[in-house]
């Protein structure tokens, strides 16, 4: 497990990465669902609350408003180990808000491309 | 990849998790610094600060104070996938603090055993 940050395994993650980040500020609900491991044992943790289950996550999102996402990028730190496994990690700014944002993600390849099987999101 | 929870797999992440646990509330610091991976690229987001490479978690730990880090786990969900990634995630309560508490960690199988590559602690 010491091959970190292989080249050709942290270009896809950034690149999934960044395909979540778009998602995210433009409210592409479908982009952030098929972003997602499809499974029970997924789970997010946003700020104001805790899901567990794809599903829930899913139905947390469907019924989310779509305004007010928009945020900066301030720190930045993607990590792959070996050729399945990622963590992605970012600071951001969202306008109006003093407290700097921290988001936490733990990303894994399947047969359908790289999925978030566990996230983090807080105020600090 | 779908090699999800595996029995002995589990065994070992959850041995790893609880002892990490036990050390946490008794500000174990020797056995907290062992179980983080040593490696810049390992970090961890606090409630109060952001902190990148393992030894700015190791200063963080050794200049914290050793009391009021007691704390009753209420939810619990540890998930491994194949035989060397997990991640671990809780909520969890302090006394005297009426906010849940949310803790996630990623971990990793090493040559020296399980250790924890990324984590996040937030107050919902």
């Amino acid at each position: 497990m010491n091959d970190i940050d292989r080249p050709e395994v942290l270009a896809e993650v950034n690149a999934a990465f960044d395909a979540y980040e778009r998602a995210l500020v433009s409210n592409d609900v479908a982009t952030l669902d098929r972003l997602f491991f499809d499974s029970p044992h997924t789970l997010r943790y946003g700020a104001t609350e805790n899901l567990y289950g794809y599903e829930a996550i899913r139905a947390f999102r469907a019924a989310r408003p779509g305004s007010g996402l928009a945020r900066t990028v301030t720190a930045r730190v993607v990590t792959s180990y070996g050729d399945s496994f990622a963590v992605a990690n970012i600071e951001f700014r969202r306008e109006g808000e003093p407290r700097i944002g921290r988001q936490s993600q733990t990303w894994m390849k399947t047969p359908e491309g790289w999925r978030v099987v566990c996230a983090h999101v807080s105020w600090m």
